[in-house]
């Protein structure tokens, strides 16, 4: 895995890929499936999420105020679905599932070995926790990794249904 | 246009595409484009989304609380990025970039007929808007074009670079 620039992070997450969210709480790890993600500022990079109190790794967060945001490629998608099926509560999901947990460098949670890109990530807001369950985490450090130029995301349309990322298009856009 | 059952917005948006927002202020009506959106809740359907102060369409959203979420497939792709290349300040979008504005039924903006879905929304919560120009908003209708199974939707990767949905795959999920 290499260091990518924190200023490039948003176009991992802007496309709407499913990704795996770590934590670590009492000494054990979990990681959770996330579709509901977004950008909120570029640099340093912004992201909000919803990870809803249903969710084991719910508490986690809201403690430690840390995780890792992975991002799998296709290859991985039966690993990502098996983690959405399953509960932290149960099971030790990165041993029954066969992910591999690494060390981050800024926070207690792992990266995900698997996944071509991970973001350690510490909570900065949690005013609509409460109310939404909406955390607000910045990317403290960003890992990619750089055997693999263009790996196929996938994007969930509900049901286990996923839209796997096909051709890409370049157009004349004055945005970055 | 047909209604789209409330429960099944989060379809639409949780894939990540990027999407054109209208609002209407002053007797005008103006569009951009949005990649920073997630969702929040199922039903009601709740949106998070971040328009910063420095779009045109800020000011109108902040003030009138309503707003379209209109979702273009891959053949809207060079209109989608004339939209995000010029602003509502200097031209009459609309017209000038030929996307054709229709009535919507609960909110003054108006929908944009070019698209395949188009989601109508109120502003229901601005607490983040100071900080992070976040607005959280309410799907009040939506609409879907019935001829249209499984558009192609795009996903911005930064500088115009889209990924364009490829193949949908289908695991077993127990996830909604």
């Amino acid at each position: 895995m290499k260091d990518l620039p924190l200023s490039k992070v948003y176009q991992l997450l802007e496309p709407g890929p499913v990704v795996l969210l770590t934590t670590a709480h009492k000494g054990r790890a979990n990681v959770m499936t996330l579709s509901w993600h977004m950008m909120m500022e570029f640099e340093p990079p912004l992201v909000a999420c919803v990870v809803s109190n249903a969710n084991y790794s719910f508490a986690a967060l809201r403690a430690t105020k840390e995780c890792v945001i992975a991002v799998p490629a296709l290859e991985l998608a039966p690993k990502v679905v098996a983690v959405g099926n399953c509960s932290g509560r149960d099971v030790e999901k990165f041993q029954r599932i066969g992910l591999t947990p690494t060390p981050a460098d800024r926070v207690a949670p792992p990266l995900v070995a698997e996944c071509f890109a991970n973001l350690e990530c510490k909570v900065v807001d949690t005013r609509l926790v409460n109310r939404y369950s909406l955390f607000i985490l910045e990317v403290l450090k960003a890992w990619t990794d750089p055997t693999r130029k263009f790996p196929k995301t996938i994007h969930h349309h509900g049901y286990g249904s996923f839209a796997v990322d096909g051709e890409m298009i370049k157009l004349k856009s004055r945005m970055p």
